[in-house]
């Protein structure tokens, strides 16, 4: 075997694992039994124990340091930038500092949610303090000597970089807030009132997976209090959840989760296994999921096409006919929560998460600080005080877990499917008579076609890139959304 | 560390990764999309090569050299002859073998299933050949000089050999034959003849899983087409199925699991994932399952409850009473297939596929004379003539997977539980008024005291010994069956 086979065959291995791994977490979050905790602690540390000796194997730089790249094909080279990069990565770190931050980070998590339950700041002050000092030793291992945020954005978002992000979200940040203050200003409808059968919702929410093309045979569809997708290749599960009196958070919950499932379904089936064998980054899955939900699921078009479900479904439930229900799915509202916010709100969320944790990692903002920052920042773009903890800084999982760099690729993503959105509305002229039929396919074949295909092939960027045929820019998602919410509002 | 504490936890790790791997398993056969087949060989390949590399990694070794025994308790002196044990019988296999008996067993049970649905013996007879020859290969270097057959045996039933289960099957055969031919001359009641609601039988299903006290905080239920139990500690996961026409089926294979999976969350929390914290036996195994679905579950007493909860769930459903109730869940009936055997003619399925094992293993009988062989030691014992292979030879998967000196634990568990039961009786003299209840904490308790909190701190004789108060034989269990099919048919 050459070099480049094995290390293939060892890294396949390495991906399988890896996989096994991500299905113990789905069953932690769907079948397992609650008393179980303890064990599964266990089982997942040896797993993730397993993988850290694999992704830092010496063998690894052995091979590549053997392997002969002008004798690989393009696939074969895309292989080995992934490996070294992730090799690379995996053994800058060194042993001991990635031990103390999966211990540290594992408690921090249950302190974060005892102090957001008691609106206490101050208890989880000091072991937020702790994570951020060891992500920045751990940034300052991988940067060598660059910016220590983007050595941690690179996690989830490779090749980008916080001042390309800053530019792009400060021409994002003065027209959604001029948006949303048009929008509020204007009458907003009343939001849907009264219960809808969760079984039925459940069934509903299984025909929408399909009619945005989820492979069944290769996933599956559970509930989860907090939705989501796992799995890579041949087995792609996603949850979803139900609420009696708000039908839409199952359906575009599972909408947005098969946009998140298709990516990964979607992708050459020979890469399985592979480093290619996943989605490329964080903002290029959060395009998948988000046009699926957004451009596409919140059409008028395809909202027009739900309408009629929903009555088969649950008869007359108070709302009139197809446009008014559109505004209903739509409905734009003031409020603190970001995984709770709509199209117009959710970015400027992000944006402030962006500079607040871009400072605390630089240093420029103490951990003292940061909620006065944080409450200031949000009066300022959403026109309201924060009321607690709960509602302001300590709403998030994130930071007490230690991802820093995290939260820029869900407004990346928004970015991207903004782009995306419009490259397939000029490949697929009668996109809007299709979805107003429920037929997703000339658009899920195009994003197929042209991005999900690749996997890990193209670089994140050029990913977006080629899809588009033009550099990504923040340009088409502002259009869109003002366009639709003025239309929708008449402002 | 101490060279103990040492290689303790290295095996606690070993422990939890074997707990992925069952759990793996589990969601093969209950959750896992159909389509996701290939890639879950791989998944599996790569967990079973992780735990290959640790269980022979050659630091064990070193660490046992390295134990003073004389300074640990009975718990680590049981800790360190089990690793002991397995690590010697993991070593002396050579790599190779193991790597060639894993590839040549996995593509055997294609083989033969095809076979078996082709009724074609000779398709299947050069895989078998295939397979023995390289188990018997694995047991030259197991046994270093000894019994091969006792050396595979030694895999499922630590300590036991032919030899004495020779002897103890010869005691069995001819007062089971004799009971077998007495009842069958008897009148024999008509079968349940409706459908029963599969909703309603898995919900009273989960009734009486909480009634043998199963418990649903550290496990779950779900249907497979194959009942099994699942993992270790504190999450211990049951299946079972339902037949629209034999409810019996479900509650039955409900019991029966409820009966292996209670063991292992019975067992002593202090040895979980320790080499002590799960079953030390098949046959240990077997007796607590056995004992649960029959001695306990198929009692008149018992099945008196049960009637009752039957006419709750189903109304009127063609049995006049608990008596001929009784008698319809015990119903005997002549059968070709050993998992659909009654109580009297189970365990001479059992003792004749030992002995045919025996021969093979031994060299005593070729592949070739197998089916031969069968055919006439069935009409022999059972009186017929097998019509088919998928009624003879070929009915049973076990032989195409390499189970060589599995087959005898399912009788030795049934000659463990007819010890159980009586020591069982003596120990509590209300059981039957508590059963008709249905109540089995009298047994349940019972059980966990004296045999199912110990796990693997007794050798497999010694969990019986100790639990009964004298050494296990065949006697109780003929008595036990004589008496109570002699009783239900009057002979």
């Amino acid at each position: 075997m050459s070099a480049y086979d094995e290390l293939m065959a060892f890294q396949r291995e390495t991906e399988a694992l890896a996989q096994v791994a991500g299905r113990l977490g789905w069953d932690q979050e769907t079948m397992m039994p609650r008393g179980a905790v303890d064990q599964r602690v266990e089982e997942m540390g040896a797993m993730e124990s397993v993988l850290h000796a694999r992704r830092t194997d010496a063998r690894i730089g052995d091979w590549l340091a053997a392997v002969d790249e002008r004798a690989l094909d393009e696939t074969g080279r895309a292989n080995i930038r992934l490996i070294r990069r992730s090799f690379a990565r995996n053994t800058r770190v060194p042993g001991d500092l990635a031990a103390e931050l999966a211990r540290v980070t594992s408690r921090a998590q249950g302190v974060w949610a005892a102090a957001r339950a008691d609106e206490d700041f101050a208890a989880f002050a000091p072991t937020l303090e702790k994570v951020i000092a060891l992500r920045r030793q751990e940034a300052e291992a991988l940067a060598e000597g660059g910016d220590l945020y983007d050595a941690l954005l690179d996690d989830y978002e490779p090749g980008a970089s916080g001042a390309e992000l800053e530019a792009m979200f400060a021409a994002l940040r003065p027209r959604l807030v001029a948006l949303r203050a048009r929008v509020l200003a204007a009458d907003i409808p009343p939001p849907l009132d009264q219960e809808f059968d969760e079984a039925v919702q459940m069934a509903l929410s299984r025909e929408l997976a399909l009619a945005f093309g989820y492979d069944l045979d290769h996933g599956r569809i559970d509930k989860a209090v907090h939705p989501f997708s796992s799995g890579s290749g041949l087995d792609v599960r996603i949850t979803t959840r139900t609420s009696a009196r708000d039908p839409f958070n199952c359906f575009y919950s599972t909408i947005h989760e098969v946009g998140h499932a298709s990516y990964e379904q979607n992708i050459d089936r020979a890469h399985l296994l592979t480093p290619l064998g996943s989605g490329v980054s964080m903002g290029v899955h959060e395009s998948q999921s988000r046009i699926y939900e957004n451009q596409l699921g919140r059409s008028r078009a395809f909202t027009g096409y739900l309408y009629g479900k929903m009555r088969d479904a649950f008869g007359d439930f108070g709302v009139a006919n197809e446009g008014e229900f559109y505004k209903v799915v739509n409905r734009v509202q003031p409020g603190y929560i970001r995984t709770e916010a709509d199209e117009v709100h959710y970015n400027l969320h992000i944006l402030m998460r962006f500079d607040l944790e871009r400072a605390l990692i630089a240093g420029d903002l103490g951990v003292a600080d940061l909620p006065g920052a944080w409450n200031d920042r949000f009066e300022a773009d959403f026109g309201v005080a924060v009321d607690k903890p709960s509602n302001g800084v300590l709403q998030d999982v994130h930071w007490s877990v230690g991802l820093f760099g995290y939260f820029p690729t869900y407004t990346l993503g928004n970015v991207y499917a903004g782009c995306l959105h419009a490259a397939l509305g000029k490949a697929v002229p009668d996109l809007d008579t299709r979805l107003a039929a429920g037929d997703t396919s000339p658009a899920t074949a195009w994003l197929r076609e042209n991005l999900q295909q690749y996997g890990g092939q193209r670089v994140p960027r050029d990913t977006i890139e080629k899809a588009c045929g033009h550099a990504p820019s923040e340009g088409p998602l502002l259009d869109y959304l003002e366009a639709k919410f003025g239309d929708l509002y008449g402002v």
